[in-house]
């Protein structure tokens, strides 16, 4: 777990794309962050307050989280200024960059001189069981893509939300870096060893109350040759109750793989619950969330109704619609 | 490359299915194998001759191989006692367990002190790639099982066999540690980083002749939840022309999931084929592999025509009847 609440460090960088992990703390759990921090030439704002390491610490910030992806996969001179002084100052700090804060040198002999800690969350703090398939109660649902990045971490968090909004119990359950960033805990699943990949998710997923659900980030597709074997494990391991069908409906190829087409929604939900149904003969396609963005207010809705005529089943677009509709048929489960 | 020829190191295994690694060895390398090391309370024989390590050493045996799978991979107390007296005899201990030979200090001290060498063969030599799924030249096969340890890797094996024997351009691809204790090379699958499996498949088994087969070690099964995400990473990453379905017809339920009945073969047929035509559309299921070591040679014989006679594929048992029906079928691709 890392302790919340955050100052959300924006360093300097360039455009509103290198800040999705921060922009996504800012979306999502705003009560995680105290303010943002920015060095000079840096290009954007998720909105915040800006504060020095000093006005976060008065504020009661705990971690400084590194909310940018940094250029050229190196921390910089300048980052590390900051980094020690905040280390210095008392704070933990949290990252998902590729490049890990436990191999820079200079960190790690300031998180010691200090007793703070460094959270690299794209490599798993824990030792995950092998899967047991084992009945869990409480409720699961997990979103399965056509693609990679069509949107199903945003489902997720929508879907969680708004069951929150309703006195739904609910909890989202991170399975990549920003997720975890965002809440402060989960299973950075694409760096889990094969054979624990289902347990880690039996893990983040334990025995709950009857009435809650764990809302469960998915991750790659069935349908996608390079990451389909963590969709697969996501799917027995998490052994959800409803599937949520996410789409991207203006992609010309699958992502980074310009010679496969993308399935058919009807694909994705024959073959999704064919093998969800192994681990959770119950589990039901509960409705479909298409990323709309490339599309216009007008064609968007249409585009969403003709997915629910045609599949029969509720779509939203969670950013334009709101996870409504879903969060609807969740509630009959 | 370890050295030969073995001592075979028992435990206390419970079950003939937990030595896998030995009987491996003991029927695909019978020359490697000097003779079998029990400790009291082992139930298991994979039929050569019970040796001490003295008796071992006389004979000529260079490494003692661990030749027991454990479920989660655990080098128990009892174990120690003798592979620290083997490395003080002058053995090289391989081991393709979860835990690390390397990881346990008094392992390494003695083997620091004797000179002696610690070979884990479950830990991956290479950095693997992402998957790029791009279509390589030459011929793939690949055995997809009902169930875990049904037979796969000896199903690959005995085609490897008899392809060879036919003239035909043929390579066993180790995916396990069985696999590669037995051919000395391999990827060891289980122990990959989730987002590597598939591109780990790619490039074990590159580009190659366009009458050469790769003949891969399947893994897991799509149907077993603890392990199916490494199942359908080696079906994207090794898109293979042919399937062949492996199955133990006598099986209660799941291995180590109690609660989970084993799929029928048309289920694994059609859900493997699906999975399999998303990387490759002409790959094709060619027949039927029956583990029918439980089975009169009688009731065996029966099996497998009924088999044939429902499925419409040839059918086998390659420790009884030879693989030579499925590389009838695979030489007609």
């Amino acid at each position: 777990m890392i302790e919340t609440p955050y100052l959300l460090f924006l360093g300097d960088a360039p455009d509103q794309l290198a800040a999705k992990v921060a922009q996504g703390i800012r979306d999502w759990r705003p009560d995680n962050a105290v303010g943002q921090f920015r060095l000079p030439g840096c290009a954007v704002s998720v909105g915040l307050n800006d504060m020095t390491l000093e006005e976060a610490k008065a504020a009661g910030a705990k971690t400084l989280v590194i909310g940018v992806a940094n250029r050229g996969g190196v921390i910089s001179d300048k980052w590390k200024a900051v980094l020690i002084e905040a280390l210095s100052m008392g704070f933990d700090l949290a990252s998902g960059l590729h490049n890990l804060l436990r191999n820079e040198a200079d960190l790690v002999m300031a998180a010691k001189a200090n007793g703070r800690m460094l959270h690299d969350v794209r490599i798993p703090s824990v030792q995950y069981p092998i899967a047991n398939g084992e009945k869990r109660t409480g409720k699961r649902m997990l979103a399965v893509g056509t693609d990679c990045s069509v949107g199903k971490m945003y489902t997720a968090l929508a879907v969680d939300e708004e069951m929150r909004k309703r006195g739904m119990k609910s909890s989202f359950r991170a399975t990549g870096q920003t997720g975890i960033l965002i809440t402060g805990d989960g299973v950075p699943l694409d760096a889990v060893i094969a054979d624990f990949m289902a347990g880690s998710i039996e893990y983040l997923t334990p025995d709950n109350d009857p009435d809650h659900w764990d809302i469960i980030e998915g991750q790659g597709s069935l349908f996608h040759v390079s990451y389909s074997g963590v969709t697969l494990a996501l799917i027995h391991g998490g052994q959800p109750d409803a599937l949520v069908l996410s789409h991207e409906p203006t992609r010309a190829h699958m992502r980074g793989l310009p010679g496969y087409q993308l399935p058919t929604l009807e694909a994705v939900r024959d073959m999704a619950l064919s093998l969800a149904q192994v681990a959770n003969p119950d589990c039901q396609v509960i409705g479909v969330s298409v990323n709309t963005a490339a599309m216009s207010e007008a064609e968007a809705l249409d585009h969403l109704k003709a997915t629910e005529d045609r599949m029969g089943l509720p779509a939203v677009d969670p950013f334009r619609t709101g996870a409504g509709k879903l969060v609807d048929a969740l509630a009959k489960i």
